[in-house]
């Protein structure tokens, strides 16, 4: 039905995650490549956000994409279709998050040498993915604007391990009862250093933002 | 700051769920207590459909909620002044979802004589509580609109197991991407079976249908 390749991702023998994941995280730097995982809630439009991101990006960077999903290649298949670059779709079994072994298990079939940044969608949850180190380089979430202001109250772990945090669809906050100032606080409370960026995946706005975050992110790796 | 009971729950000594879940259900079923397990995503309403669907019932059942975070307490404080209804909050100190034995944990608390329907409100998460059996008579989750309508064909598990789907937040339809046949189509696709109600818990339009669908599960358990 469609072209993407489905990998079936097996759970991690090793105990060790951490240690793992400091390996892989070791292997991409001398490889040049900067890993990026994606988190969020269940449709808060990671894949969307993606997409608009890698269109704003792939003339400058060799970009290829991880969809993580316990089933289906939906998102694998819209990002392929909607930005043109290489995109392949991780079955994770039923696991509701990636480690660093899994994660090993995507990049292993990418074209790392001629790749500068792999993206991970990590699986749509808000608590477990936060718990497992997937060896890379910087971690980033998505918080929508329909799911509330009060988030990075009950999710507390997801908040303090990112580096940026993306409000999605704000341009309907009219519609939803969102305080943005509250929202803000809320995770600086988590988080006094993370990077907040409001958007709308949909129509580009504040994704240029986000773009040139990500550039600075990954000169400074490449240093 | 609030007057809520909060409880601790530690994680379960017992590997066999399944067992746990079943011996919990038949005390339930002598004591005359219907458990309904609510499950979701983050932020996609199920304290405020709780709100709306007690306050239809609370004059017909006498009813409790058990709420399920990782952290705060904000949910069982809004629980209790909305509806004036004994509302504890259950702390599950990181984990991602509640078996049964940590449902037992928060019944005890609950003076389960004077109940006829204890509403359990799960963790925020479509993935690891659709694998836990925690003792309830009925599963029941909802999806909101802004998440979209290709949920059911990403967390097949979570959909499988729910006797009803609640679709949330209709009245945003118009803001949003949302095909309500084929969401219809992939909830059914999973669960041929599942009771689908729409609603909008802020309206409450929506909200007796269910309460009507619970009335008659209720019978139907008590005879």
């Amino acid at each position: 039905m469609s072209d993407v390749k489905v990998i079936e991702i097996k759970k991690s023998i090793f105990e060790e995650n951490g240690r793992e994941a400091d390996e892989l995280r070791a292997e991409l730097k001398s490889k040049g490549v900067f890993l990026l995982n994606l988190m969020s809630s269940p449709g808060s439009g990671k894949t969307t956000t993606l997409i608009s991101l890698i269109n704003k990006l792939k003339s400058r960077l060799r970009i290829a994409v991880m969809e993580a999903d316990i089933d289906s290649d939906v998102d694998a298949v819209k990002i392929k279709q909607a930005t043109g670059i290489e995109s392949i779709q991780l079955h994770t079994g039923g696991m509701c998050h990636l480690d660093a072994e899994m994660t090993r298990q995507g990049l292993e079939n990418l074209p790392l040498e001629d790749i500068d940044l792999a993206i991970l969608e990590n699986v749509g949850n808000l608590v477990c993915p936060a718990e497992f180190d997937t060896g890379s380089c910087c971690n980033a979430m998505i918080l929508s604007v329909p799911e509330g202001d009060d988030k990075a109250l009950k999710y507390p772990l997801m908040f303090s391990i990112c580096d940026l945090v993306i409000i999605n669809k704000i341009d309907v906050m009219p519609y939803f009862n969102f305080d943005m100032d509250k929202c803000l606080s809320n995770i600086h409370k988590r988080n006094p250093k993370a990077e907040v960026i409001p958007i709308c995946a949909l129509s580009g706005e504040g994704v240029d933002r986000v773009a040139e975050w990500l550039m600075e992110r990954i000169a400074d790796w490449q240093k």
